[in-house]
């Protein structure tokens, strides 16, 4: 099997209970919670046996404890995992608003997942890693997009892929080396998997279908776009082809599309057909929103199909 | 009134609700509370009317706004207070042991609070106060270390005045340059407020008796040791006076001996009675006990009056 390296930030997440604007009171909340999109997609392709290793960075302290039991729980290679004995384990509030929307606190840039270590156990993964995912929310920080630019560059050079999801958080779309990032991780990208609106972000085209052809053309060789509740779509240069999301109870969407995207990126890895890892992956999205936690719905190949099969004699 | 100035940390404050250790699984939490020792304890001395200025710096996030808009609400100066653009505000979660121990999680070296910003508005406030209340707590970050002591130094060569409160935290104890610089600024301290076993901190005399002779010989001119339940002593060269706690229903102890050094050293300033002043600072202790939330329970004169009122009413 493929082996899967993702770089990027590790986290926890403490939530509101409450609907609502913000932190301005002191409330209920839950927490923490393991978390960081890398981390997630990571965990969530461990959990369907791919082989992954997460390279990051946890403070000393319980919350990177608490990510470290998870991952490695979960089957993820944690060995590029540096724990800094200065700074604290990175953090996320988050608070739904009543329209969906999310108000957040983040504690990222200046945490243990700020900064990055390039040991000689990171150099080996990258080495030994048959293909990289990327996730854009790592961008933040400078090390991360210079470590990952350096390890799909290399990736590619021996043949191995690379996945590509711009997972833009609010905190970052400020920073001004973003785009430039993106534009040089898109080129490399083999399998491209933008939510929504993302879908045109770094293409001239503005609307769906030329945005397709122009990253297809480009090199791409599959586009996955995630739709949330109004499902996703499979592009390549054959075939099209549409997801419905199953209709599930949300719980809390934090996470679900990092787990979509690591369920299709590890059976598109495996040569399983585009429809039948679509329909996995939307069962990985789906059990993800019904769970408290982003990182509390990952799932096994088992039970991603043995939920398919529930939906199934249920509609 | 003599303008109080204090130089620390300005935090939130996250509680577990359950008892137990640590954070290695997600759990009921409340929070963000204003929080930061200097905070309360610049918070309490608003409460009770005497003029006081806050040196910090929160992120620009609702963490730091909430921060902000307490200690504004409660009469802080908090023109000394940096809006980081970068940092987030720091934060600690707590939470209590079935024997009483504390378990945290700090993000404060590295968050906003961890930087200082000597603006011409700080410049002002060291030169415009009569007295500067010391925080060891702060002493995490070398540059409050030093502001600290050059604001003592400033104040103690125009007559003004210092207090000092070790106020030890776990994650600081192992800071190398921590005893040094408590003794330097115990050297230009007036009023010195330790709790329990911090009374033979910084003194060659191991029992308390000879610790006290020490201090008072030494230039300290008041001693109040802080005990938590177990009551306060105050000891200058002439009188020793013994203060009883208030029996009250603990709910979270922690901002109490904040608030009780903020309201003996206001009063203290105002020339009250030490009995008296170890009265009502003994009740402004029992009410922040009383309350959820490090901050929660400062309260003005009045309140502190009716509080010992009702307690002889009772007993």
């Amino acid at each position: 099997m493929k082996k899967v390296l993702v770089i990027g930030e590790v986290l926890v997440e403490i939530m509101a209970d409450t609907i609502g604007e913000g932190f301005l009171q002191s409330q209920p909340l839950t927490g923490p919670f393991p978390s960081g999109a890398p981390a997630i997609f990571a965990d969530q392709a461990a959990r369907l046996g791919q082989p992954v290793a997460i390279v990051s960075a946890v403070g000393d302290d319980d919350f990177g404890r608490l990510n470290l039991d998870r991952l490695a729980r979960d089957g993820v290679d944690i060995s590029g995992v540096h724990v800094d004995q200065d700074r604290p384990t990175g953090s996320t509030f988050v608070r739904y608003r009543e329209n969906g929307e999310r108000d957040f606190v983040f504690n990222i840039r200046h945490s243990a997942c700020g900064q990055l270590h390039v040991t000689d156990v990171v150099t080996k993964l990258v080495e030994n890693a048959d293909h990289l995912h990327v996730m854009g929310s790592s961008f933040s920080s400078r090390e991360f997009v210079k470590l990952n630019l350096e390890a799909a560059k290399a990736l590619r050079q021996r043949g191995g892929t690379v996945s590509f999801d711009p997972n833009l958080r609010k905190e970052i779309q400020s920073v001004p080396w973003l785009t430039d990032a993106m534009a040089r991780i898109l080129k490399m990208t083999d399998l491209y998997l933008p939510s929504g609106d993302e879908l045109t972000l770094l293409t001239d085209a503005e609307d769906s279908p030329g945005a397709i052809a122009e990253l297809l053309n480009s090199g791409v060789r599959a586009v996955v776009q995630k739709q949330g509740a109004a499902g996703a779509t499979y592009c390549d240069v054959n075939d099209t082809i549409t997801q419905n999301a199953f209709p599930v109870r949300e719980c809390d969407p934090t996470g679900a599309g990092d787990c979509f995207g690591a369920t299709f990126t590890s059976l598109w890895l495996r040569g399983f057909a585009p429809k039948r890892a679509m329909a996995l992956a939307a069962a990985s999205g789906a059990i993800a929103v019904t769970r408290l936690g982003p990182m509390e719905g990952t799932a096994g190949l088992a039970i991603l199909e043995a939920f398919i099969q529930a939906h199934r004699r249920i509609t």
